[in-house]
């Protein structure tokens, strides 16, 4: 049997390795190194630039707690702006909601939405088959600043890490502009990195502190992302009014009847109740 | 530099490995092998028969949540047993409550105890120097058949996995004499594995069913533990009376005034908040 395993380094002294069956795919783009590869424990996931970006045995953790607990606080999203994402999962999980009337989905690299289409249709599924969505094969940062005040009730930043492509999503250029173009009731979810390793700390508190910068109501919250480093990962969630837990419309959101394998609203309280050693490092920015 | 990596399989496909600047020791006991490493990364850490058993980096985590949680739910807890913990961690921890007058602990291999006294200060650093402390050096099986009916407030059940010496301490026979050696106030807590690869997850649901059948509250708590399996790590919560939440004593613990660098009482409640495949899991037992 083939003995080749995909190892990421998780920190300078720590990596995680994956059995693979298959390299299925390699493709240099102008943005970026895409590889997808199949493996037993794991089902198919893929790479930028060698970062695990999703297996199928875990991508439904990261995209139902990235859309369900915006939605939980407010029912009444209607219009939604996707940054990043190419890989289709949050865009299929914000699908969901029957409430949901138009779904925009800024995405730098159109190849990795063509080649999630080809690999990965478990996550990609509803890229091409729900009019509510758009899709902008644009830079995310050039998008928000030309958007109009006021046009989106939520925005979700499914970016990469602060480095290659992603980087200007980290900026507070753009997180002042995504203040502008949210609603009034608008939240703000980001991919907010992890409290473990120290370089992916190191990315948390800067992410923290330009949010904090710019909106009145910055929180985060945690899950369990088994394949991500340290198993421990952060979204953040801000928002001009909304307070996370304070305003959680549980009982909306369980009225909507989506089967969710990971969210709950017990849940939903207990991922904003964070360690001790991660709130004084946030606290701290 | 030396390119020396220690691996874990994490699952037939995954794996763990952390770069060693040394290893410092390595002894095989009529139980099992322990070694001692270096790293920079994680600072010390120790294996049993080649499995992780803490690291100094997180070792923290799991010795705050296996005893604090206790604590909050039945704060006059005075007598303890803790079964296994030969790195002595967990006796630091529940030690730190003055209010504890006894603790007998338990551990099989005499020299895990002694090895982590020279290798491992940190964590054995009240294991010779506080007199409420009582070490014994059985197994903890006979042991709690042995032991006296209602000795006990509480059971620590810090074991290694149900493989090799810590086998005993996941039967029916042992949960039942736990429960019997159990005062009328009696909780028990114990290494309860893990939802997310497959051969955690077994050892994980057969562990619940064999305290539910013993206990009528049987609970279950999560906590991230990045170097553990998938990181996502739990504890079970058994007592006779008690529920761990809606008993939660979140003012009285608080007043004890012991700074903790994981735990805390909003977390304590998040922590019972389980992912939906999780229940899923235990309820199907």
């Amino acid at each position: 049997m083939l003995d080749l395993w995909y190892s990421e380094k998780l920190s300078e002294g720590a990596k995680f390795s994956m059995l693979v069956d298959e390299h299925i795919y390699s493709e240099e783009t102008p943005f970026q190194k895409i590889d997808f590869f199949n493996t037993k424990t794991f089902g198919k996931f893929f790479t930028l630039d060698g970062l695990i970006m999703l297996t199928e045995k875990d991508e439904f953790i990261y995209h139902e707690m990235i859309t369900a607990v915006p939605m939980a606080v407010n029912p009444n999203i209607k219009k939604v702006l996707i940054i990043g994402g190419g890989d289709g999962g949050t865009a299929r999980e914000i699908l969901r909601y029957n409430t949901i009337e138009k779904v925009d989905m800024v995405e730098i690299d159109e190849r990795v939405v063509r080649l999630c289409q080809k690999y990965l249709p478990s996550t990609a599924c509803k890229l091409d088959n729900d009019d509510r969505l758009k899709l902008y094969f644009e830079d995310g940062l050039a998008f928000v600043r030309d958007a109009k005040e006021g046009s989106y009730d939520l925005i979700l930043v499914d970016s990469t890490d602060p480095i290659g492509p992603g980087e200007g999503l980290f900026t507070h250029e753009f997180y002042k502009n995504c203040y502008r173009v949210l609603s009034e009731d608008g939240i703000l979810i980001n991919q907010h990195e992890s409290p473990y390793y120290d370089e992916y700390r190191r990315e948390m508190k800067r992410s923290h502190s330009k949010i904090k910068n710019n909106f009145p109501i910055a929180k985060v919250y945690q899950f369990h992302m088994p394949t991500y480093a340290s198993g421990h990962w952060l979204f953040g969630f801000a928002s001009k009014k909304y307070d996370p837990v304070a305003d959680l419309k549980a009982d909306e959101w369980n009225c909507f009847g989506i089967k969710t394998k990971y969210y709950n609203t017990d849940l939903h309280i207990g991922a904003f109740a964070l360690p001790n050693y991660v709130k004084e490092e946030l606290e701290s920015v």
